[in-house]
């Protein structure tokens, strides 16, 4: 996601240390408390502007969530939506998702969202792609036995590597859509900002898989 | 695939039992006697009129090829043409797929290509599709450790089925294509008569899985 510098970030995101952690290894283990209430935690790996997520805790109030995101100038523009309209079972963490194992505690997580990742085309940057084996890995550490994850995309070639990379980490495929939206018994379909903005170019693809309970 | 009723069929198959065989149980492990040499074996269920196999067959003379199609019409257009132009690496089964653990002995055959099998959209119907679970268990006793199967098809819904249906076997993608065409670092596609059909109005979609060599 390109996005303009915005100067006012920093101070922003330094006024509000109880919607946003730069920190989040200090949470380790102990992230309900950061929360109204304790209830089941799902996390989403690079939110952008927030879109999903937010409109997530609107839906799911039974549910705590934590939209991670790497960009300075983007997690800004969701902490100020949470300024305006505060949603008590909302977290923002600015970092880097490659580090979730740092973060979390094993079985601490009940679900993670992966919506349109940075595609990352060429070979030589495959490793980098957040579906890669080392990110499942992690995943997998944080996640409950059992734990899912739901990953949407409009690109194609990301799509390819991410269910060959799945199923060659073990991962059980729940289902599968290479044409999400013209599934017409999907009813409760939350849009991303990209996922709006590009499903008119071609399909949207999405799985949900599960990791299996040996850890 | 309709086709026509054909009344010079049956007379045509009972012509030529060097080419075809409607009793491949009787071949069960000896496979290799029915070609000029021994060489690997490879099969095909669901032939239709045998464009792709047929190509094969030209393109590969140090394999043999098996093409296996359960309607009479459809295979004795395949018959017609090894008549006109013999192969000696190319024979037909006309016979349900359904039962290759019948047909072949365990380890027989080196790989199986599944092409634009017949979709069964209902859900009542799951069990028919070529990719159903006890399908792929037939095919995992007849093939060798770590044999593949190749599947396309331009059916959406069944590819979205096969990919959840393969994995949730245990079988390991060796790589996926969501759109065969597009793909231009692939050279040696071998169209098959639904693939040039139909690829005009949508996306072929192609899966290398491997059975794991535990049986
Ligand atoms: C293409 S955007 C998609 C944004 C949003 N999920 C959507 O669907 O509209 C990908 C986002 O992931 C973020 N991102 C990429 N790598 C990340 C990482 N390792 N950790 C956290 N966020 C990351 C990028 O900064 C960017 O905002
Ligand atoms: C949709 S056609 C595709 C033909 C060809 N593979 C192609 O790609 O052009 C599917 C073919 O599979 C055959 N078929 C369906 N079920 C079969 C089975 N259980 N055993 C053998 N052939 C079968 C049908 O008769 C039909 O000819």
């Amino acid at each position: 996601m390109r996005v303009r510098n915005k100067p006012w970030a920093p101070k922003l995101i330094n006024a509000h240390p109880e919607l946003i952690t730069e920190t989040p290894t200090d949470y380790r283990g102990k992230w309900q408390s950061r929360f109204e209430k304790a209830q089941p935690l799902q996390i989403e790996v690079g939110s952008g502007k927030g879109q999903f997520i937010i409109e997530m805790a609107k839906r799911h109030p039974e549910i705590n969530y934590i939209a991670i995101e790497i960009q300075t100038s983007v997690i800004a523009v969701i902490l100020r939506k949470l300024v305006d309209e505060p949603l008590p079972n909302l977290q923002l963490a600015h970092a880097d998702g490659q580090a979730v194992t740092a973060f979390f505690e094993p079985n601490e997580v009940d679900r993670l969202y992966l919506n349109f990742s940075d595609p990352w085309p060429k070979k030589r940057h495959a490793k980098r792609r957040l579906t890669y084996k080392s990110f499942l890995a992690g995943y997998q550490d944080v996640l409950k036995p059992n734990g899912q994850i739901e990953f949407k995309t409009d690109n194609r070639g990301l799509f390819e590597f991410s269910l060959t990379s799945m199923n060659n980490f073990g991962m059980a495929f729940e289902q599968v859509w290479l044409d999400l939206h013209a599934d017409e018994t999907v009813e409760d379909n939350v849009e991303t900002e990209y996922e709006q903005k590009f499903s008119q170019f071609g399909p949207i693809y999405k799985i949900i898989a599960t990791f299996k309970s040996e850890k």
